[in-house]
Parts: C-alpha cells; structure tokens; sequence
C-alpha cells in the first residue's frame, strides 16, 4: 500500500507552485512555474535512483530498472501544467501517484521483474498552446513536432521557445522509450463516481473532441451613426454562434459545446466588433454523433456569414476520436483485488493515456472529485480518495510487470 | 474663404501620425501618438501668434486676441484622439478646421471684434478612458475631476499619469476661459449627409446615450466534464444579452444597440468561462424611448441571471441626455450666405460641443463622409467637402465675434 500522507504532501506540495489565492493552482505550460514543477518533479525521481531523460517535445520520462531491463516497462504518467483557473489535481495527482508508487517500490526495495517508467507530459491542459494532449500526441506521432514546436501562444510566444529556455527541450527521439503498457491515475473531473459513491472509474472510453478557431470578419464602423440595418457586426454574428453551441450540444445525447475564448478586435466600446475571434469546443462519446454535431456547426456558420453579410470563417483543426482503453481489465483486477468500490465509466475529457493507447495496452484509473468540479479553483479530492487510486496504481502496475 | 489645400496638407500631416498601413488613424488618448498630434498642434497656433494654456483634464486652448479682449472670445474645437481602428478625420477635422480659420484670420490680417479660441479636448473617443467626451464634460463640471484622473484603461493605466507623462496634464482651471459661443465642426460619421447629397449638415440635436459595463459570474469549470444541465456558462449568458441589444435597437425607431468590448475570463478555451465583461452602448434621439430602451436591457439582464442561475451586474455609468444645439441658426446663416446645399440634422455619435452647449450658446457643422463609414480606417471626406464645413465655421465664427 502506498503512504497516504505523504502522497497529499506532495500534491500540496507541488499546488503551491502557481498556487492561487483561492487553493487553485495556474501553472500554464511552458511557464516559469512549469519549470519549477517539472524541477521538483525530476529531483524526487532522481532522489529515488531513477534516470530521467527528456524528448524533442520536453516529455520527462524517469525509469527506475528492474530485473529484466531489456523487457518493456510498465509505464504512468500525467501532465503538471495546468488551467488558468486550475486545481491542485487535474494531472498533478497522476503525476504525484506515479511518484508515490516509486517511492513505495524504492523505499520496500521492491524489484520488479521490468522497468517502471514515470513521466510528466508537455502541455496536456491545451490553454496556452494547442491542441491539447500535445506532448503525448507528439511523442505518439500523432502531430508533426515541428509545427507543435512553432505553435504560438496568444502573445505570439513559440512553444519551442518556451521549451529551450525553462531547460526542457530536450534531444531524445519521440516514441523511443522501451515501455510495454502505460496507466493514468486522474481525477473523474465530473460528478458521476461522486453521486453513484463509487471509489474508482474504470475508465473504458476516452470521448471525441472537435476543437475550432473560429474567426468572424465584420466591418469596424461608429455605434452611434450606423444604422442597425447597415451593420456588419462580427459581435452579434459570434454571439449567435456562441448561442448554437449550446443548442446543438442540448440537441444530441451526451452532448457538450463550449466556447471558453474570445478576442474581439478592436474591443472599443463605441466601434462596432470588426472582427471577432474565439474557440469552439464539441465533444461525444459516439464518433458519428459528434460528426453529426460537427456538420450542423459548419452550416451554421455558413448560415449566419449569409444572414450577416460578413465573413465566418471556421478551422476545424482538431479532432480527437473516441478511444477505448485496452488494459482497462488490468485496473479492474488490481481495484477489486483491493476491495473499492468501482464502476466503468467513460473520460469526457481528453488525456495523455488517450494517445499512449496509440502504442501500447493503456488504462485509466479515476477518483472522485468535489462536486464534478475541476479547471476551477474549487477542483478537490480527498486524501483517501487520491491514495485509493493511487493504491489501485501500484497493483495495476505490478500486475503488469509481472506479466 | 479658407484654403482648401492647405487644410488638405495639414489633415495629411496630422494623418500620419498613428498613420496606418489601410491609410486609417490609431492614435488613443494619453499615448505618445497623442502627444505628438497635441504639439503639433500648439506649434500651429503658436506660429500665428496665439497663446496657448492647458487645463486641469489636459484640454488645450490656444487665444487670438481681438479688438475688445475683455468680450468672450468666440470658441472652435474637437479633438485628436482616434479609434484603435480610427480615420483621418473624425474630430481631427473639426480642430484643424479651426487652425485653418486661425490661419486664414492671420494670413489676411484680420482683426476680430472679440478674440478667437482654438481648442483641443481629451479623450473625446471614450475608447481608452471611459466616458467619451471626457474632457470637454469634465470642463462644464458634468464630471468631477479627481474621478476622471484616476480613470483606469484596460491595464491599469491612469488617465491622469498618462496626461502626466506626455506634458499634458495642466494647471488652469476648468470652466475658465472666457468664451461666449461655441461651434465645431465634424464629420457626419452616417451616411444622411451623401445620401441627401447635401455638402452641409446643421446639427440641431445630439442623441441620448447611455453606456453600460456588464458583468456575468459564472463558475469556471471543465468543458468536457460538466454536463450542461449543471453549467453557469458566463460566455452562453453575455451573448444572450449581446443578441438581445440587438433585439432592443431593432424594437424601437432610431435605436442603436452594440456591444463594442469584451474580456473573457480565464479565456480558456476547454474551461467554461467564468466570468465575462462587456460594454453596452444604447442610442436614442429621444430620451423617453432610450428610457424604455434602458429599462428593457436591465430586465433582460435580470431574467438572463435567473435562467442561468448566475450573476449578472449591470452598471449604467453613463447617462448623455440628448442635447439642443440653440446656436444652429447661426450655422444656417452662414452656410445659406455661402451658398452651400444644407439640411437639418442629428448628431448620432456625442461631440464636445454636446457638453460646452451646457455653458455657451453652441453650434456644430456637419460635412459628408464616404459611405457614412466613421470609427474605421476607410473613414473618408474629400478635400472640397472639408473645405466646405471649413468655410461655414470661419464665417459662422466671425459673425457670431461681430455680435
Ligand atoms: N484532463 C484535462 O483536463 N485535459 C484537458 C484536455 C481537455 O479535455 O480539454
Ligand atoms: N465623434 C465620435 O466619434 N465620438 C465618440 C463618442 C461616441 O459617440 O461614442
């Protein structure tokens, strides 16, 4: 069994890098604070006799060896940025569960018959730099590192950039390590493991994403002398836009539309928007509702650049289909093994292990947390929630290096 | 009568200054764009003798004297500030108009009855600094002075460190100056004056306005996890009440509706936005109907906070009571004696004249746009057009020094 306490110490101890007024945490990719907490993160694997190495993309991978170093590992991971409006778990409490279950290997001096790997993935939130999942989608070649390399943030700064100058644009080949299985502790991030009291989610299915940049071009003009019928105003056309969203997610079974950023040009209260910039995120566990919603977006677009007499031009470029966790029996036994309570359940938001699955048997562990409420300050699960699964974790991960 | 090139060259001259590439004007309130166009100016009328003296609120008033200088002086003016996305004309008109009148009285020799003044107002834009026409109603005392200074844009900046810094912020008195009548004139920034074909507008009222900061708090919280029917989506209420301004300006005749500014908060884009701030600018000619106008988006803001179980507040800082310009005959007389095609006119955006018509018989003269385009780089008027409202000001203002 794992050490609860000093699991939550770490977590708190990690929150307070970029820790927030109101017990959250904003620690945004590429960040000073990202450093800070990747540096933590390196010194107490290394504290534990791991090697650590980093990829092109600056994924951390820490290897502790075991008896037969030529066999694939077992590996965890999450990732340690986090939202603006952030928690002290999302991401974090994987992370800190595979430290956890380091420190309990290293200090029973446990051998494992293979390797354990430990790593932390590069801007898995997708706040400052997009899409998200870039380290893990990089590492599993999903994206071209060269364009996620030169991908900029609102203010123009390239992720590369960021990368070399916190130290961790590191020179090891993507998709390189010997690893053999992958699991990922995470929270639930919403509210079904809590009102159906259950300990763990064994999470069966990662749902599809479809994420936009949306830009609607308008025409600038006076908000005192242009009459209504003269107007092109890129506000009134993204709000209605905005208003879709909601509509088609409320359309479709397990529907979800978000527009959670906008910038709007020249944002003077007196000049008509010319040119309305913002997100659109669509999701659905079933790949061909979410295809349905993705079309019925498009034409809607195109309906309201014609009602408008404007421009609404739409860049779908981001689609992450449902995936099905293959290991995710594996989780099941170690749980029931320990005797949590337990239930199958599906990710509604996307996750490292998402990508990994490209490559290797995968399963996700999920806890519970307050109230469904995550990328918000209030983001909280308790001490003997995170050490349950931190706990199903550890037996998740001998199992497999048994095997 | 004026001389057209010579107006043309200055227009051009003071043009480049926050020039832009689409021939257009960025030059805010307080910058050091602003700066440059204000010294540029004092240079002017120092060159044809004036003295030149500044206000509390960084207004400027450059003096010709006149035979009998303890008469009022007769006052012009308007204002250099732009738009972010701004024209050459849109109050720099109605300034260099007054230096080409300043230029043409001296050129010739022309001793006045009473002494002539030539002004240049802060922040008339409103788009940096909130109010509009801050300086010239900060003058009249419609606002109080320390309140206005300590005005912040969106990073912080104080107005009245910003007047600091550039040289601007000076010690003479509001309220102060000696002047008996005030005319401006302006571009029409609609389309009335082209669509008439008339080279004059008399402007016989300014339109109500009132102004609005809306806030919407909502909870922050993960895209892909919170189910709908448990969001507080900040974003999906603004643009309910960002559609609704347009509902409210379509409902009644002449009204105007527009949400020019927006800040998201985190502005994430798989985070629910937690909290939204936007402007809110309502028109109307008649000050019951913007009443009504008012009383409708405060109830909507209402109802919009129950139905999605979130906060809304509503601040209606600013309140511009339609005003009656009562010295507009003496803008008829004079365009009428130079034989001008002239109609009778409202003024849609709020002028600095709009306030000095609280302290002095008050005129303003409206010339022809390009296709009513204003608060845009395409903003244009041709040189004969604004020769055209500069010929009626310097008559205007001699008739009226004759009284
Ligand atoms: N775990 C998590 O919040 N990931 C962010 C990616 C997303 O689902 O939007
Ligand atoms: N003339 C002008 O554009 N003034 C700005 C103030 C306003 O009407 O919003």
């Amino acid at each position: 069994r794992i050490n609860e306490k000093r699991l939550w110490d770490t977590l708190m101890e990690m929150g307070d890098i970029g820790g927030t007024e109101k017990g959250g945490c904003n620690r945004l990719a590429g960040t000073d604070l990202d450093k800070q907490s990747r540096d933590l993160f390196v010194s107490w694997c290394e504290a534990c006799g791991c090697d650590v190495e980093v990829d092109k993309i600056g994924n951390i991978f820490a290897r502790r060896p075991g008896k037969y170093n030529d066999l694939p590992a077992v590996g965890t991971g999450s990732h340690l940025d986090t939202q603006p409006t952030g928690g002290k778990f999302d991401g974090v409490f994987g992370v800190l569960s595979g430290v956890e279950v380091l420190r309990t290997l290293h200090d029973n001096n446990i051998e494992t018959p293979t390797a354990m790997e430990f790593s932390v993935w590069t801007n898995e939130e997708g706040s400052r730099f997009q899409p998200a999942m870039q380290g893990s989608g990089t590492y599993v070649g999903r994206f071209d590192l060269e364009t996620e390399l030169n991908k900029t943030d609102v203010n123009g700064i390239r992720l590369g950039d960021e990368l070399k100058r916190i130290g961790y644009l590191g020179d090891m080949e993507l998709g390189s390590r010997n690893m053999g299985a992958f699991f990922e502790a995470h929270i639930e991030q919403g509210p079904t493991l809590e009102d159906e009291k259950k300990a763990i989610g064994i999470v069966r299915l990662g749902q599809g994403i479809r994420w936009y940049n949306i830009e609607v071009i308008g025409r600038p003009s006076h908000s005192g002398t242009t009459p209504m019928h003269l107007r092109k105003d890129a506000m009134l056309a993204a709000a209605a836009i905005v208003t879709e969203m909601n509509a088609i997610a409320l359309r479709h079974e397990n529907g979800l539309g978000t527009v959670g950023f906008m910038q709007v040009w020249p944002n003077s209260r007196n000049t008509i928007p010319g040119n309305v910039k913002f997100s659109a995120d669509l999701r659905n566990p079933r790949p061909d509702i979410l295809l349905t919603m993705h079309k019925e977006l498009i034409a809607f677009c195109e309906k309201i650049a014609k009602e408008h007499n404007l421009d609404v031009n739409i860049d779908p470029f981001w689609y992450f289909a449902p995936v099905e966790f293959n290991a995710s029996d594996d989780v099941k036994a170690a749980t029931e093994k320990l005797g949590y309570s337990h239930m199958d359940i599906y990710a509604g938001a996307g996750h490292d292990a998402c990508y990994m699955a490209d490559l290797v048997p995968t399963g996700m562990i999920f806890t519970p947390c307050l109230n469904g409420i995550s990328h918000n300050e209030a983001e909280y699960s308790s001490p003997e929630e995170c050490a349950a699964g931190a706990n199903v974790l550890l037996h998740t991960m001998l199992e497999a290096s048994e095997r």
